[in-house]
């Protein structure tokens, strides 16, 4: 923990007082040092996050001070040709980019520190976010404004696990009802992936994992069927394909492991089985498929947080849970509560598989 | 050739007098065992042929003697969970299947040969087709029955060339008015996704060989821009985002070159762009691409015959070209006609780069 000075916010920023903020596994890559991207040191980490627009930079139409709004890694600017397109939410200009370090407005860093030479340095950001403060400045295209009543310290994950893996379901894959699915990896975006198609009245969501403890918050959760995939005596596809006369409609790969992508793949449905494709794959290793794998009509796909154009569509989702029309249960990855000064606490309890998510409190 | 007895055919089968044959490189990678399938020999190998039914078996409903008849190597039964549903044209039982040799019925064949011993020996059936032969035997859900007066010598090529070309394009890319198109090899497939492109209104359809004398066959048939792969000084993907502001709409690899197919991948549009693979990649390669490469928005996807269910759509086309309401240029791709025994002759002629599709009359 060390005091950082937080610039005011430039052309077409927001500057952020934080609420709450959350820590995803990608906050946990990055510390490890897991992925080998070229990345700018110091910086501030976290991706998950609420609070309350403090300032508003030269531009921002849209947002005042007062606010309540959700960070988002994966921005919308609202007139690219990207932006215009009903086929995708990346952004040209706001997309999600782990390489980016600085604001796009002028390529600086909004955060500084003074060293002990008494010079000031930059301190470079991350995501388009940086939620491990207690201010942060975001471009306005990476804040998405909710109902000023929503509860911020749920609505901090929709920042990434819950509208990836909710959005993978209802967005990527469009699960409908009867669906049946199949969810590897049970952390919290697979959980919300359950959860997504829980919401849409999937048939049966299958939920794999290494780790049978995970069965039990599955269940609450609303997973129908478990497979512990260390104590299968054959592939884990083809026990799927048993269970379900052939195939589930689709899979979800939460994992970033291929071994797993390919059990995923081959999982579903031949003739029109869909693989959603969340986890990171960091090792560069080619896909686990041959092409004419894909002549069997089972389709694979990559998803960035859920397909949502996040500021179009996230305030009409919080506006539906407000008013009972949405029952999405935040509450359920919410495993701990803590103080933002216990971070390293819930880092831990992350790497021990002990936690869905912790929220922090500044 | 020889003498084969062709019998009369079985349950939910049609015997078929051919008129007219053509050859598909996959007959050709057969002949030359370049598929390395547990094939049966002897057998009869042709895949794209029109004629006339001759006699139908018992339970045949939809057909009958004197009907005009196209035969489809990947069939349609109708009843079945695939046929069924909207998502997919592989059928439960006669989907195509390179491994199977025999009837569906009853697991026999319908061509046979007496031999120097005098006995009789089983002649078995390829892609439940069999063309290369004046009478075959099919499963009544491997023949589309076309419009009485189409001109069968053009309808042969629907069996396979044009259906998979042209159904690339307007089933499974949905090509609109406007869209830019890459295709990767231009034989007779690649010239027919180039033609649905066309039909469609396709604002720009590039064309990418090795082969720059194809060049001169591709503007006859639509393509409006070439690129001589040989002749790059940098990667094709790079030329085509050059040449497109960042990537065509939708690229189609009809070379079945995994190397290809990596360059076709990169050469469409981030966010939208989708690959359609045709060419038969018959060395078991992975797939040339980084699981996170899809995270970019680009899409890829197999497609057998078009993604056409052929007895419930060809017909329609059919009528729609006799009609004047589909300016098909079936024309283009036959660069010969001969007579059914000089079929040696066209398989050189292909195997030369030399013909388009030879149609064979008998």
């Amino acid at each position: 923990m060390e005091e950082v000075e937080v610039a005011p916010p430039g052309r077409l920023e927001v500057r952020v007082k934080l609420l709450f903020t959350s820590i995803c596994h990608t906050d946990l890559s990055f510390l490890k040092g897991e992925n080998e991207l070229q990345s700018k040191f110091p910086r501030i980490l976290g991706h998950e996050a609420a609070g309350v627009v403090e300032s508003v930079g030269e531009g921002v139409e849209d947002l005042a001070a007062g606010d309540h709004v959700v960070p988002i890694f994966n921005g919308e600017c609202g007139a690219c040709a990207y932006c215009e397109s009903d086929k995708t939410n990346l952004c040209g200009t706001y997309r999600v980019n782990p390489f980016k370090s600085t604001m796009a407005s002028d390529g600086g860093t909004r955060f500084s520190v003074v060293d002990g030479t008494g010079e000031r340095r930059p301190v470079y950001h991350f995501l388009n976010t940086s939620t491990f403060a207690e201010y942060t400045v975001l471009d306005a295209a990476c804040a998405v404004k909710v109902h000023p009543k929503a509860p911020l310290d749920k609505m901090c994950l929709l920042s990434c696990g819950i509208s990836t893996g909710v959005g993978a379901a209802w967005n990527t894959a469009n699960i409908n009802t009867g669906s049946t699915v199949a969810v590897f990896g049970l952390g919290a975006v697979g959980l919300a992936v359950a959860e997504g198609a829980r919401l849409r009245g999937a048939a049966r969501i299958i939920g794999i994992d290494i780790n049978s403890e995970k069965f039990t918050k599955g269940k609450e959760m609303g997973v129908t069927d478990f497979i512990d995939s260390k104590a299968c005596d054959k592939p884990v596809h083809e026990v799927i394909r048993e269970m379900t006369d052939g195939g589930v409609d689709c899979s979800f790969e939460c994992t970033g492991i291929n071994d797993v992508l390919r059990e995923a793949f081959l999982s579903t449905h031949d003739g029109w089985g869909l693989t959603v494709i969340l986890g990171i794959h960091a090792t560069p290793k080619m896909m686990p498929l041959h092409p004419m794998e894909l002549f069997d009509g089972r389709r694979i796909t990559g998803c960035v947080f859920g397909d949502f154009k996040g500021k179009s569509q996230l305030p009409d989702l919080v506006d539906k849970f407000m008013n009972g029309r949405l029952n999405l249960n935040f509450d359920g990855f919410i495993t701990h509560n803590m103080s933002f000064s216990d971070i390293n606490k819930a880092f831990q309890l992350l790497e021990e598989g002990k936690s869905l998510r912790s929220v922090l409190h500044f």
